[in-house]
């Protein structure tokens, strides 16, 4: 008690988080009871369920042949960019940092799935632009409907435990060559694996100092008419820039704070048929490799978060608090929320102010 | 959000709470089933079931000739205060603030009892001593555990909600004279009105820098042998200061902090056969009224709280910035938690750090 006096408040809040939780993810055999799961709910817990969904359909039946084939006459959204960096931190050709978003188009899903493929296996030029259906507006329920039924319509105890139907049923299909960057979502998420693997790395909404939230200036890819350098960036005019985490927790060195190497990931893979319960506002890092197909699929589960209690506003305060002392820092000539310099402030002395050092 | 920024942490957390919660407390009319319970125990919130013990054989027969005729033999722990003012900040002889603690003696229960009616009917003289039964030491399955056969053994939805037995089960017997201070435990807590009224006035874990917590000398009533002045109080030797909350939410006005202005305080009554869930780590003030007899009789279930997930070091957090904030304040001239200076605080521009004013 008597030492944590002189600790920053953000170091001894990610320690302490650190000292009640472990960092090892809690696996079930089974699915757990809606009393069960409304107590990873209650803790904000994520949990995974090792072929929770073996059994379903989509799980014993979708390959790529079965895809190209139900879904042949169907168009889909498709999220292209140059790197697989759809919604992700991006260094501009100025050199600055910009928040990417994907060029989008419709494509036949038989074309999308024979480029996304044929990019795995290794059958198109190395530089090759990335696609990936990614979007996050309930396509499991629209766009995809006519495979919804090989899917759960809901996660039973899920919808039990939150008294509420999901608001959102997505699909995701993509290469090993698509990464979703580390964010957060104010969603109560069931992520379900259907084909190939996907690799989860996890932060508590505690770790908000740790990843470096920066305003970045939005920026969309233009590839459409077909450009010769493929798809190109461009910031979007009269929008306002976006909160987003710019440390990645596998390059933990660069773009850190001062609070980056508090950080103690959850890392937890999921094979055909795994669920994760991924609890609101974690933030999550999303990699994944394919089957045998040379495709990844998955469909994910959002319900929406509970936003009264105490956790919302709680949450808040970490990222007010952890504002102030990185504008404060800044304004002081401290020079920028990245480098070792930052690390002083994690312990001061009494007659310093931790959130200013002065 | 642009205004928001402006607002000091402090000040912006509990008015987003505040926003985002009712300070109305839910009315049930029957118990909750466990799923229902632990979505209240997911929010951290409080709500209160009218009549939800009333068909409690404790409810329907204790009086106290039938307390008197059954304890007859029994001692009881009882805490004697001048005030009625057990574990509450006092002001010592020489001005100071202390934690009082009540002189505690083993008093035959039929002899105790009769105090507690005497008084409160007006048959002792105006500046007696007040006596008040209430250890929390799990009183009800040991030295009143005759009677514990006319209550639940547990409170089943909790029970199965959390997935554990009660850590203690208590019983207080007093007069309208005391009152409990505000304060926390750590612990969910199921209280049930058996005789009286109890008047709760309940604050939100969030609001920890309203309450103006202050590190306290601790201090007992000693009053036996007799003293010619009543209890008398006398500091603890080598003890350390305790840690507590000075403010009361029923003299707004007084020992106030830079952010009392901003709590919300939840008051509920329960009357007989109410039962009140009080979520954990919140602040509570209790005073009571008695039945025709002349007592209050009340009985509560602690179940241990989950320290794990992020509530707890969130709480601690709170704590941490709210030290630092008022440390600083006062080494920089502040003049201490109290008093209308600290509300300059609450806004400040950019370009000063709210947390030391620098």
């Amino acid at each position: 008690m008597d030492e944590s006096l002189n600790l920053d408040p953000l170091a001894e809040l990610i320690t302490n988080y650190n000292e009640l939780n472990s960092s090892v993810i809690e696996e079930l055999d089974e699915e757990p009871s809606p009393l069960d799961f409304l107590r990873f709910v209650s803790r904000n817990t994520p949990f995974v369920i090792r072929g929770g969904a073996a059994d379903w359909k989509a799980t014993r039946t979708w390959n790529a042949a079965f895809l190209r084939e139900y879904l042949s006459n169907e168009s889909v959204n498709v999220a292209v960019t140059p790197a697989g960096n759809a919604d992700a931190p991006t260094l501009h050709t100025d050199g600055s940092l910009v928040f990417a978003k994907p060029w989008e188009e419709e494509q036949p899903f038989p074309e999308f799935l024979d480029y996304v493929i044929a990019q795995e296996t290794g059958n198109l030029p190395e530089r090759s632009e990335v696609r990936y259906a990614q979007t996050q507006n309930d396509n499991l329920r629209h766009e995809y409907s006519t495979l919804f039924w090989d899917c759960q319509q809901d996660i039973p105890f899920a919808r039990i435990a939150l008294d509420k139907e999901p608001d959102a049923i997505n699909m995701w299909v993509g290469n090993s060559r698509s990464v979703t960057a580390l964010h957060k979502d104010n969603y109560e998420n069931i992520y379900v694996q259907i084909r190939g693997r996907k690799h989860f790395v996890l932060l508590p909404p505690v770790c908000h100092p740790c990843v470096n939230e920066q305003l970045l200036p939005p920026a969309t890819y233009y590839a459409r008419p077909p450009s010769p350098k493929g798809v190109e960036l461009a910031l979007d005019p009269n929008t306002e820039p976006v909160p987003f985490a710019v440390w990645d927790p596998d390059t933990p060195e660069t773009n850190t704070t001062a609070y980056s190497h508090l950080a103690n990931p959850i890392r937890v893979t999921l094979g055909p048929g795994d669920m994760l319960y991924l609890p609101c506002m974690w933030y999550h890092k999303v990699s994944q490799s394919c089957d045998e197909d040379g495709i990844c699929v998955a469909v994910n589960y959002w319900y929406d978060m509970d936003f009264s209690g105490p956790l919302y506003p709680l949450t808040n305060f970490v990222r007010s608090v952890y504002s102030q002392v990185d504008r404060n820092r800044n304004e002081k000539g401290g020079g920028g929320s990245t480098g070792e310099q930052n690390k002083r402030i994690i312990r001061s002395g009494s007659t310093v102010c931790p959130f200013c050092s002065s």
